[in-house]
């Protein structure tokens, strides 16, 4: 068929992979929400404007934290349940959890989490005299071990590779990092890449998909070895995007 | 023992992480230096005045390459050589081999490669419609494939994540990367990481032991899905440091 000259349709304008969805309406929970990771990524998060709900097993202990993050960074829309609850009533849910107590939780969650994006950060590590090491879950990662639990969420993999001590340092105002973001859907990846940047400092990458998230996990070990040597804070940057 | 007043040994000044060894007289050869990879690296070095020989398994195929190199970086000090007479006649030895000759070549070396600095650079690699994947070697990573076939070597790992189109652009001056580096060995990682910023652009980290490394060549993985999407030649920097 001809297109009658003057009345063409408009073509779409082509999406860069820098063009983010805006996800500032989106509920944010945060599984193990009151660990230091998770409580930190809850403080940037609130202090964003995000709606956040911070998961624990105790909900009075989830509320807790929530009303000292809410009183922190001004946000009333900061509120505290236990995880089930939490997992029901985010959008959006990280799951900050220790690597021992991953398993178990995420297949308690199957039902509340259906149909959410998921975002794990967990970095299953070792540790010793040396320092620390990378351990290998059996599905290949974290991420993979979710995915393989959570067959009806939309599963990806970011955030690990954040200092808790920055994110929870209220005198830090950006925290300059590249989060890398592993999944196997384009609208989850971008909306957890879109997530990062509500949090001044941070970047979003696409950095492939699941099957490639033990590196990003276990390369926490290294960025250990590197604070222990420079006395920092290291996170990562990617070059020439 | 007290010190008697005025003859007190002046104590050595503290060596920070960023106080790194002068190796600009140390000759560096490049194992599988024809290749992509090391012909790249092997340019750079011999531009910031280095004296580099080129192995291959050809000594013929290696001279004229190291002509060329030699040629467009005006370095009277870059020859071709066999990859036995590369790793006898150098200082720091680079293995940039494809990961299926790895095993084999470094095995015949044992001898040559004795007390050398062996910098491996090798990314243990798989490719299918879905892009690339990380590859587990039975000894965790080539790395420490090398050091388990060199007992007699002192094994880094380095210069996993460079493009090797940047590396060989005659119009690039700066790589600006990080380069991780790994080992067991101060003085050796020291060595790598003073020789990576011999080129312009790069700085040389400390990031860990060789039990660490599989996570540091298998990112390779993750920055092809970078340059993919974002298209790319992507490297990292390590923040706060």
């Amino acid at each position: 068929m001809s297109t009658p000259e003057g009345s063409t349709t408009p073509a779409a304008p082509a999406r860069g992979p820098h063009d983010l969805p805006d996800v500032s309406g989106l509920v944010v929970g945060v599984l193990g929400g009151t660990g230091p990771q998770g409580r930190g990524l809850a403080y940037r998060l609130a202090k964003a404007g995000q709606q956040v709900v911070i998961g624990s097993r105790s909900a009075e202990r989830a509320q807790e934290k929530a009303d000292e993050v809410g009183h922190a960074t001004g946000n009333a829309n900061c509120r505290g349940a236990d995880n089930a609850t939490t997992a029901a009533t985010s959008d959006i849910v990280i799951v900050a959890v220790p690597w021992e107590g991953h398993a178990e939780l995420l297949a308690s969650l199957r039902s509340e989490l259906a149909g959410k994006i998921v975002v794990d950060c967990v970095n299953p590590l070792g540790f010793d005299k040396q320092g620390a090491y990378a351990l290998k879950p059996e599905e290949g990662s974290a991420a993979q071990q979710a995915a393989a639990l959570l067959p009806d969420s939309r599963v990806t993999a970011a955030f690990h590779h954040l200092s808790a001590v920055l994110l929870l340092d209220q005198s830090v105002d950006r925290v300059e990092i590249d989060v890398l973001v592993l999944g196997e859907e384009r609208a989850a990846t971008d909306a957890v890449q879109a997530l990062a940047e509500r949090m001044p400092g941070m970047r979003g990458v696409f950095a492939g998909r699941l099957r490639n998230a033990h590196q990003v996990e276990s390369l926490v070990a290294n960025l250990i070895s590197v604070n222990r040597r420079y006395k920092a804070h290291a996170g990562l940057r990617v070059t020439d995007i």
